[in-house]
């Protein structure tokens, strides 16, 4: 484990359940993605984490910024970043939130269908608009293809209109899902916007940028594909399918960024095998599902967790939450062992739990208070 | 719809999302749980809405309350409940929640295995426990069968490890799910409890209280049972069971007393069919299930969706949050039918939003801030 928050964790004083983030790792994650993919703009995912830690730093770096809310454009515009380098790439947006980004310098938007792309229009005059394609998601533990996107054909005749409505017709997105583990998913992505692009073309309209979304993964319990075969692959495709007139090109890494940043320090608040012969041993965390383990919905994210015994007897583990809600059970299909030793009292880490955790966070279910959060 | 609710509604000034609670309702719901069956002590699961409004009514109607940890306990005794009258009903307690909890006077808790049976003793000498049964929750849309309870053997050896301990092996409980829509779900449970009280009674323990937990559905999109029909099931049961030897009873309703007394208004920030033949209709709302609407998960919960255009043509919808999350959809495949003309702007009332949902809600998710919240 990262040392700093090794150190960190030493100090027993702290009330549990808490987050402790090395903002110093984003950095790094952030050098490593800009060295491997230099041609890319980085536009951090500002839903992965909203902690103003880590948006200051990535200012500080350069980093631009994608926004699902006004709210989000609000707090990159408070950590300094400028107007102009952030996205409003929530595909769902009140005419109001769109009003209140433009009239603070934003210039860039997401939609998927024309309702949004007319809401644009009128809120956003002369704005930099991007369309979101519908695209495979096999591969991806979180997908997020059924909600967002659309087709190639509507695609076309939305950027044509984008043009009639006096936008600037400047792009396409896709996502292939979060925490992808498939190097070869954003291929036939690619592949399916350079065909329009082309398309475009003929038809007068000439777009200039690509957003690949994000779904770089990062390692839970499995091990997952280095960065670099991401990004060669990636690299790779956009030259074969936009040969010598590759557009500008979007990456939105929230995971891969601040995910492996991140440790939760939780409490054991009880086990027991219930009585129950041949079962489990149920193990509850003083944090579950609604204290912000949200994606161990379906048991999809499987966090690595770390006990004070790392040698001795081990037996298999159902992991639950301590609220009184049936639903709050973190593990129960996933084999996972836990030492037999482990008792009330004891703490756990959960790691590679910077991203998509915090913020998911109840505000007061079954009483409890929102997760701590410590930026070190 | 409730005249109140009504009324708050048609201002139209106040931004959404935001829950409008009738707490008159709610008294009415009591009044009638205790006409139905006023040889049960009613201890309101505190969890399903913590509102101080809800609380200090319910204490002026001379409420009990069940509590899931000591911040729940702590609210109660804010809003002016005496600690007699509070259950710590959670399973799984922090050892210092115990103690904090016993220290403000609370004499009652729960527990369904050994290891928080010690911690009670530990922490709250000479308090009254009740362990918690396994019982099917065939019947349940909110289930919690797998998390909770131990076998009928396992608790008669922990209440008479309970003795041991110095402590007062009060009664028992279980819970027949959530959201209970069988009439005849409690006849099993109780039955079970009745056998383990001859039982105990051979072994040299009298328990005096049987906690039936909650389960009382209410009305979302199908009609349930009245409540007269499980009181009068339960009131049966327990007389067939117990004959002439009825123990305390305890019911610990939540949704059941606020569900019905809540509305939530939303606003629709976008519906698209975006591009796809023979697609729903997609409704993209301003609450979703990280704003509050939680129990959608699996789409166990079916709310009621009241829209400006009772009348007219209607087609098949899909419905999902506002956030960039792909599992942000309450309903793809419950058949919703919602009006043609629906569209961004339009404002919307989910019924039967008073339990569990405000406190369900994310702190920060996508920057959206947390459910506002009117109490009437």
């Amino acid at each position: 484990m990262n040392p700093k928050i090794t150190r960190f964790l030493e100090n027993q004083a702290l009330p549990t359940p808490y987050l402790v983030v090395d903002v110093d790792h984003v950095e790094y994650r952030y050098q490593q993605l800009k060295t491997q993919l230099p041609q890319a703009s980085i536009y951090y995912a500002v839903k992965a984490n909203p902690a103003m830690a880590i948006l200051e730093r990535l200012v500080s770096l350069g980093s631009s910024f994608d926004a699902a809310s006004w709210e989000e454009v609000e707090l990159c515009l408070q950590a300094g970043a400028p107007a102009g380098g952030i996205s409003f790439g929530n595909t769902i947006k009140k005419a109001s939130a769109i009003a209140q980004a433009y009239q603070a310098g934003v210039r860039l938007f997401a939609f998927d269908c024309l309702e949004e792309l007319e809401k644009i229009a009128d809120q956003a005059p002369n704005a930099q608009v991007y369309c979101r394609l519908m695209v495979e998601n096999k591969g991806a533990e979180w997908p997020l293809s059924r909600k967002f996107g659309t087709t190639l054909d509507n695609a076309k005749t939305l950027m044509l209109k984008a043009k009639d409505l006096g936008l600037d017709p400047y792009g396409l997105s896709f996502h292939v899902g979060s925490q992808q583990t498939s190097i070869h998913a954003y291929e036939a992505a690619i592949a399916k916007t350079a065909l329009l692009f082309t398309d475009l073309a003929h038809a007068g309209i000439d777009l200039r940028m690509v957003n690949l979304g994000g779904g770089f993964p990062i390692r839970y319990q499995e091990e997952v594909p280095e960065i670099d075969q991401f990004t060669s692959t990636i690299a790779q495709a956009m030259t074969q399918y936009f040969k010598n007139n590759i557009p500008h090109i979007i990456i939105e890494p929230g995971r891969f960024l601040v995910g492996e940043a991140g440790t939760i320090c939780s409490e054991v608040v009880l086990t027991s095998q219930r009585g129950i012969p041949d079962g489990p041993k149920w193990v509850y965390l003083d944090i579950g599902r609604f204290g912000g383990l949200a994606e161990t919905e379906g048991e999809a994210i499987k966090y690595q967790i770390e006990t004070p015994y790392p040698e001795g007897d081990m037996v298999s583990a159902a992991i639950a939450g301590p609220t009184c809600d049936g639903a709050d059970i973190m593990y129960e299909k996933t084999p996972y062992q836990l030492p037999i030793q482990l008792k009330s009292g004891d703490r756990v880490s959960l790691h590679s739990t910077g991203a998509y955790v915090s913020s998911y966070c109840a505000t007061k279910f079954n009483g409890f208070k929102p997760l701590a959060e410590y930026y070190i």
